[in-house]
């Protein structure tokens, strides 16, 4: 990359504020295409192309949810593909705990007694969709929603339904990607929604308070006006709420920046399952009095706690953005280029993906419009960098010098800097369009994994030696969280195929110390499957702090944990 | 500021490097006076100074360690301050469990047997100091210190000492500051020095995996070699251990920059009271794979488990280093300066320290050789700036700009840019010399909160107008992290001072959702006193977690939580 390769993006300001925002909306990878395209499910084959990479940058892993539902059901079922399950093949495996009452005129007389006649929802179609997922893959049976105002009204809710053994799903905006937010049976469904006031903000300190249910964008506008940004971001954001991103850890666009909800999380206020409202609500940097409860209720999906309000510390919005495109001859490079970005871009750095040389053959292949900006590169790796920063002039130059070094070190065999939105947008386009081009080549098997960064591209290998000429193997990522779509791409689907892949992919996961869900949680589709990343013991401690915390296990039944570690 | 006061601290980057390390040398304020003033404990006056400036810094408030020991003692019991109890006093409100076995030699040859004879301590002289912690202000009376070198030697152990109900005390480095790594009665001590092996560090990540009881300044020492950093850094890091700080969510020096433990470890492993192996010892950035049980070990001080590995994220080191002393007319501006430097140093901004014109006083009267830098102002508040970068020039030209801003929009009326070392460790003599001349000024009540920003000089201001003539109230600290040193002068130790001042300080702060231990945690000393930060349904859930996962009560006994908790 020669100096005058590496051209500067001069774009003004207020464009690359605008340009920034563009970049959200079109990278469906970290999810932001759900606010764009809040349209698509009137769509037909935009829809389904749209919907397919929401799902994949979500990292759910099912594969056919733009084919017609009828198909879907069948191509699992001969399949038998476990964590591809329907709600009414998983439903046939899990039984309703026979311990839980059912709802009876009495409760619902109570209930709007608490909450008033307009809070307590019967009516069929709310409840129809409140018992349904967004994927419209996990559906319960619920008769009955409940709309509480106040922390009191949630205590008031669960002392009552505890009493009475009549378990509750708690639900903010109902995007869990995991079935973790719809009811499985008839749980009462205890919706946060009205809890929706900003508390407090502390413009000092950048710290946030505010109730359960306040929607992730609407927090996300108000900080703008104060010149501060959530530390989270997700595709769901124009519809997730802030008390179900808490309970599910979510993870999403800015975790490579700003870290995990376990760091920014200050504070909570829970509910838990006998009515006790538990004030963890801190706003505070330091405090070490005690054990850190609130850390409990981050990422447990609400079985241990309706979560109420939050503390969150938020950091200043930056201004500038740029984006460069790169190519590395091996894995080893990519891998060396990391370890250079974080040092040199470090505190500046934002996003750093990675594809293979299989990727872009589907993606130049399949995909119209689309073509490799390094066409006389011939290299095996692609790398995308992005640095978000607060002094545009600063930032870009610190870019380009990192670039020339790289290039200088021969980490890096050749690259390019965007000049502007639309470039920056087509080389989003190309990550982005993986998925697109995946399901245009044939049938495609998903795994979305977390892994050692050194192990990632070791699983491709061997797993492409695995499958031989069976099929298409392909690996791409966020390379900064060590995060992998490993993408199995073949003619048609097939219980050969399937049989080669699992439970090989979980066992080379678990032995290399992976996670099979990176930040989705486990929710009812994958409750059996946590053996394969957390220890028998781990997974007793947890089942030991449910029935502890839960003890006749109303709070979102058969999620998270295992069934079979209750005894009914 | 003109542009010409606005000079550049032009040290070549070797001198840089240096004086870093110098500066952390020279800052008590944050802990590392320990490790320059190792053999201080044979000091006179000078051991005084360093101790009491130490112990300031660390967060412990009580002020006649500088004093004879019998003279301390007598004037504690005088004044009857809670707090401020010897371990003898102390000593006499708590029982021992009377459920404890007592040491018998059939168990000495036990544990003989699975560690060998040289790694079970009987000597009354290593046991002396085992018994004691650095402060000398706690002492138990174990006859028994263990040596495992191994997780499965400490699950031994506890099997054991679960099965025979002997209780222990796990110890690191035995530099806590709260008595919580020094037995009260008899204690078992399990040390884990032996354990000290890195065992694997990824330099693309920068996740490095060791055994609990590797000294954090070996850990450094290792990681520079790679290129990496701790990220934290205390005081004590020549003798603390990670699986100490680890328990301990040890803050320190990093805390701004790099965030609590909560975030920068991913993972551990522990053993449980029964001898259970916890392996949580994950390397990844994110897995949502039920609860995240490791946070119940970080900062639970060795009573929920014994940490045996640690998993942890650091981040790479930095080359360039930057100082500002600045004065501000009054705290709105001080805030108002904080945001702006989150905003414009955000990726580099690494201390944010503020302290109030009479700790200026203070410090220019009793201090030989210090003066104001800025002798014209005669502003309130004085801020300590400090950036750490990746890149020496654009840190530094960033650090400049923003101050030239600050000054025109009048956040900032004087202020200089350290031009070389000696003049950065000038500026920092200021900040860490006040609990010097507070000494120097008379008797000195002390204490160290953490609050929210906004909050915090309004305390001081609260406490100045409640004291009146009786005492001179000095306010300074952590601004960035919300952290307070509050500090009462007067000319001698009284009843009737101490009595103006507490409760009020501890329900001050409790009204302020404040906290009464910033970093140190409780152990012994606060152990009755978490209920001014914590509600009472937090500490009864932390109590039905320790009943749970220690139902014998053998892990460290007596510390974080209030005895009268537990039945005996």
């Amino acid at each position: 990359m020669s100096s005058a390769m590496v051209k500067k993006w001069r774009s003004s300001r207020q464009v690359l504020r605008f340009g920034w925002q563009s970049l959200l909306d079109l990278r469906s990878d970290r999810g932001s295409i759900f606010r764009a395209t809040s349209g698509f499910m009137n769509g037909c084959v935009e829809k389904s192309k749209l919907h397919e990479r929401f799902n994949e940058n979500q990292n759910i892993r099912f594969y056919s949810c733009f084919r017609p539902v009828t198909e879907y059901r069948s191509s699992q079922r001969s399949l038998g593909i476990r964590q591809y399950k329907l709600f009414g093949s998983s439903a046939s495996k899990i039984q309703r705990n026979p311990t839980f009452s059912s709802l009876d005129s009495d409760d619902v007389s109570y209930f709007k007694e608490i909450l008033g006649e307009k809070n307590v929802i019967q009516d069929e179609e709310r409840l129809e969709t409140a018992n349904t997922d967004w994927m419209h893959k996990y559906k319960g049976f619920s008769k009955l929603m409940l709309l509480p105002r106040s922390t009191e009204e949630v205590s008031r809710i669960l002392q009552f339904c505890n009493g009475r053994r009549l378990a509750v799903v708690p639900q903010g905006g109902n995007t869990g990607l995991v079935g973790g937010s719809v009811p499985v049976f008839d749980e009462v469904i205890i919706n946060v929604s009205l809890m929706n006031k900003v508390l407090s903000f502390d413009e000092v300190s950048g710290i946030l308070v505010c109730e359960a249910g306040c929607i992730l964008e609407n927090l996300v506008s108000f900080l703008d006006t104060k010149g501060f940004v959530m530390p989270l971001d997700l595709g769901a954001k124009g519809s997730c709420q802030i008390g179900g991103n808490v309970s599910t850890n979510a993870g999403g666009l800015r975790l490579i920046r700003y870290g995990s909800l376990h760091g920014t999380v200050l504070g909570l206020e829970a509910v838990l399952a006998d009515g006790k409202v538990l004030d963890m609500l801190g706003t505070l940097r330091k405090d070490n009095t005690g054990y850190d409860l609130k850390h409990l209720f981050i990422g447990s999906e609400g079985s241990l706690g309706v979560v109420t309000k939050v503390s969150i510390l938020t950091p200043p919005k930056m201004s500038s953005v740029n984006l460069a495109f790169l190519a590395c001859q091996d894995y080893l490079s990519c891998q060396k280029l990391l370890v250079e970005a974080k040092r040199n871009l470090g505190e500046i750095l934002s996003a750093f993906e990675f594809l293979d040389d299989k990727s872009m053959e589907l993606v130049v292949k399949h995909l119209d419009g689309v073509r490799n900006p390094l066409p006389s590169s011939s290299e095996k790796f692609y790398i995308l960098i992005e640095t978000t920063g607060s002094d545009d002039n600063y930032d870009r130059e610190k870019l380009e010098a990192f670039l020339l070094r790289s290039l200088e070190k021969g980490l890096v065999s050749d690259g390019v800097i965007a000049q502007d939105i639309n470039q920056a947008s087509s080389f989003w386009r190309i990550r982005e369009g993986i998925t697109e081009a995946l399901q245009k080549a044939g049938a495609v098997y998903k795994y979305d994994l977390s892994l050692p960064v050194e192990q990632i591209y070791n699983l491709v290998e061997d797993m492409r030696a695995r499958m031989g000429d069976v099929a298409n193997v392909v690996g791409y990522g966020h390379l900064g969280d060590g995060n992998l779509h490993l993408n199995i791409s073949a003619r048609k689907y097939d219980d050969e195929i399937v049989s080669l892949i699992e439970p090989y992919v979980y066992e080379w996961t678990a032995k290399h110390r992976g996670s099979i869900s990176a930040e989705h949680g486990l929710g009812l589709m994958k409750a059996k499957e946590i053996f394969y990343s957390k220890s028998p013991e781990s997974v007793g401690l947890m089942a030991s702090i449910k029935k502890m915390m839960d003890p006749k296990g109303i709070l979102n039944p058969y999620k998270v944990l295992p069934q079979s570690l209750f005894s009914l």
